[in-house]
C-alpha cells in the first residue's frame, strides 16, 4: 500500500471515544497510516469473541499493523506484546490469547517482544487504558518502520498465552464440537471446521438430512445441510459452511441462536440420520 | 477528488467483522480508494430500509462507487449487479430493489451490467458474503478504473427489481401516505414528500393545525405543521418537512414512533381541520 | 499533518446516513481531509456527554477541526458558531455549551465566530441537519485554510454558552461530587479529578478505604481506593483515577452503575474511613 495499514480491534464500544482517541495517537506519530477499525464493538471483556474475529478479519486485510484489545487484566502482569507473523504483519496487543489464534492462520509465529521501551509509549502511562498509552503508540512506530526489536527485549513465542478452546472431536461417524460464537444475525457458529465433518461423516451433499444434539444428551433433532441458505424455507433450521469455512446452525433469515436456544459453549454432536 | 471514492452500506452489523473485510478487501485491490461506511447498522434484511437511506445519502456524497449488501436472497438466483447512474457514479449489490431508488435520484440509470467475470472476484466465491467475494472486490476493480462492461455482460435497465413502495395518494384536499422508516430518534417518515402535501393541501403556513388519521380509519388527531422543531413545545407531537423533503411525525425532543404507537407501513391520511 | 485533519462528534447514530452525510459534504469541499468519527452513538439530545467526550478525546487528536453536533435547539436562535482554541484547533457547531469545556482544555479560547456567511453553507439550509448544512461545510472551508473571521461576525469568547455542571466541593477531610457519566463499561465518572480527592483528603494509598456515601445522605460504604483495576477481586467495587484524571467508581470486570444503582446526577461524597 502507498500508505502503511493499521487494523483496530476493541471491546471499547463506539459511544465511548476510546476507540477515536486510539485512531488519534496513531495519527500523532504516523499522519500517513491508513486505519481500519475491524471492530469496537467486541462484547466487553470476551477474549475469545476478539480472537475469533481477527481470525475472520485478518486474512482479508491487508499486511499491516494489527492493534487488539479487549483486555480485562490491563494494569496486571499481563505483558504487553507484538507479534511478528509469517505473511509479514505484526499484532499488537495484550499477551492474553487475543492474538495467537490470528497469527497462527497468517503463517505463524515468527517472532515476538514485550512492549517495554517508554520512547514508544505516550509519556504517562495511565493503568486501565493502554490501547492508548501502549498498543496505538507501538503500532504507529511499526507503521513508521521501527524494527520490531527495538519495541523491547525478544520473548519466547511459546511463551505467549493461548485460549483455552476444546478443540472438536471427529469420531467414527460422529462429530463433537462446542458453541463458540454468536454473531449479530443470531448465526451459531462452532468450534469445527466444515472439513472436520467431512472428516467424520464423509462428504455430505446439500439437503441431506443429519441428527444434531443440541447441548449435552439432548434429544437429536433433524437438520438439513445445505449449500446455501436459499436452498432452506424461510425460517428453516439448517447446518451450512460459513464463508470463512466454519461450521454452523443458522435459521434462514432467522435467528438459530434465539429460536433453537442455543448459547456459547453448548455441546453440538452431529451423526447422520 | 485525488482518491477514488467508495462508500459502503450493509445490514451486517458493527459488531462482527464483516464490513471491515470489505473495507479491506477494496484496499486489497485499490490501496488508494477513500472508503466511507454509510451506515452497516441497517436492520437486518430490510432491504427498503437499505435503499432510502441511500436515497437520502448519496445525493451529499461525492460521486464515485457505492456498495450496498442487504441481501436475504444472497446465494440464490438473484443477480449481483453494478449500475451507472446520470451522475457518474456506479451502484453495486444484489438486484433486489435496493440500489433502484437511489439510482433513480443520481440523474437517472444509464446503464447496467451482471456481475460474472471470475477476474473481478475473490478467487473463492462463498455462498453466504457475496459483499466480501463479489461486491467489493467489482467496487475496488471500478475505482481503480475498470469499464463497467468488463465486469459482465450488459442486462437492460428495466429488469432491475423494484420495491413495491406505495406510492403517495394526492387527494383533493386529502393526502394519502404510508409510514417509511422511523429514524434513531423514533421520528416517523412517510411514503410522501412535503411537496407532495402542498400538493393536496395547497400552502400550509407554520403552525397550522391539520386533521392526520394515524392508521387507517382511526379517528383523526390535531397535529400542527411546523417549519421548526423549535417552534413545538417540548414533547408536542408535530408535522415537518425533513431535511431531504420528506413529509415526517415527530415529537420535539422525544420519540414519536413510541408515543404515537406508529409503525411501519401504518396508513397516514392528512387533511385541513 | 500531510493531510488537515476533521474530527466529527454527533448523537446521530450509526443505523442513520446523517454522520456519513456529514463526512461526504466534508470530502465534497476538501477531498484531502482525513475525517475522524469520534462517536456518533453519544446519547440522543446530551450535551453535556457530547462535552466531556470531547474533553476526553481532543487532547489525544492531532490539532486540526472538531466538529460536534449534540443539539436539540437546531433551527431556534442557539447561534451556530466556531471557537479557536490556543493549542490551533478550531472547534465548530451550536453555541449550547457543548464545545466550550474541551476548549478550556485546549489551551482557551482565542476567538470565536458566529456561523452566517452563506458562501460557507450548502446551498439550501434545512431547519433540522445544521450539522450537514452549516457545521461540516465550515469544518470543511477551514480545512482548506478559510481564515476563521471568513465564516461570519466575530463574537465575544464570553458570550458562548457553557453547561451547568456543579462544580465539587473540596472540604477538610470530606469530597463532594456528583455523577457525571456512565461509561459503556458501566463505570461512573464523577464531576471531580482525582487531585481534588488528594486535596481534600491528603495522598490516598492503593488499597486504602474510604467512606463513600453514594447519594445524598445515603448510609456510607467502605469502598477501596485502587490504581489498577487488577488488584481488586473480580466483581469487588473501587474507587479509581480514570485515564483522564477523573475519579469513577467501578467493579471490576463489572458494571458499577447496575450493581451500585449510581445515576447521573446523584451526589456523592467521600471520607476517610
Amino acid at each position: 500500500m502507498s500508505r502503511p495499514f493499521v487494523s483496530l480491534l476493541s471491546d471499547f464500544g463506539l459511544r465511548d471515544p476510546s476507540a477515536a482517541i486510539m485512531r488519534g495517537v496513531v495519527f500523532g506519530i504516523e499522519p500517513d497510516a491508513e486505519i481500519l477499525d475491524i471492530s469496537h464493538e467486541v462484547r466487553k471483556y470476551r477474549i475469545r469473541d476478539g480472537a475469533l474475529l481477527l481470525w475472520c478479519a485478518l486474512p482479508y486485510l491487508p499486511v499491516g499493523t494489527h492493534v487488539a484489545v479487549v483486555d480485562p487484566g490491563v494494569g496486571t502482569e499481563r505483558r504487553p506484546v507484538a507479534i511478528r507473523v509469517g505473511r509479514g504483519d505484526v499484532l499488537v496487543g495484550p499477551d492474553n490469547g487475543l492474538l495467537t489464534m490470528a497469527a497462527d492462520r497468517l503463517d505463524g509465529i515468527s517472532g515476538a517482544v514485550e512492549l517495554t521501551d517508554p520512547a514508544y509509549r505516550l509519556p504517562a502511562v495511565s493503568t486501565s487504558f493502554h490501547g492508548r498509552d501502549i498498543f496505538a503508540p507501538a503500532a504507529a512506530h511499526l507503521a513508521r518502520g521501527l524494527p520490531l526489536e527495538r519495541l523491547g527485549p525478544v520473548i519466547d513465542p511459546a511463551s505467549l498465552a493461548r485460549l483455552p478452546i476444546p478443540a472438536p472431536v471427529i469420531g467414527e461417524g460422529r462429530l463433537d464440537a462446542h458453541v463458540l460464537y454468536v454473531d449479530t444475525f443470531g448465526n451459531v457458529k462452532l468450534t469445527a471446521l466444515a472439513a472436520d465433518l467431512v472428516a467424520a461423516l464423509g462428504p455430505v451433499g446439500s439437503g441431506e438430512t443429519l441428527l444434531v444434539e443440541l447441548g449435552k444428551d439432548a434429544r437429536p433433532v433433524e437438520l438439513a445441510w445445505r449449500a446455501t441458505f436459499g436452498e432452506a424455507a424461510i425460517g428453516e433450521p439448517l447446518l451450512y459452511e460459513d464463508s470463512y469455512g466454519r461450521l454452523c446452525v443458522a435459521v434462514n433469515q432467522g435467528d438459530a441462536a434465539q429460536g433453537l436456544a442455543l448459547t456459547e459453549d453448548l455441546e453440538i454432536t452431529i451423526r447422520r440420520a
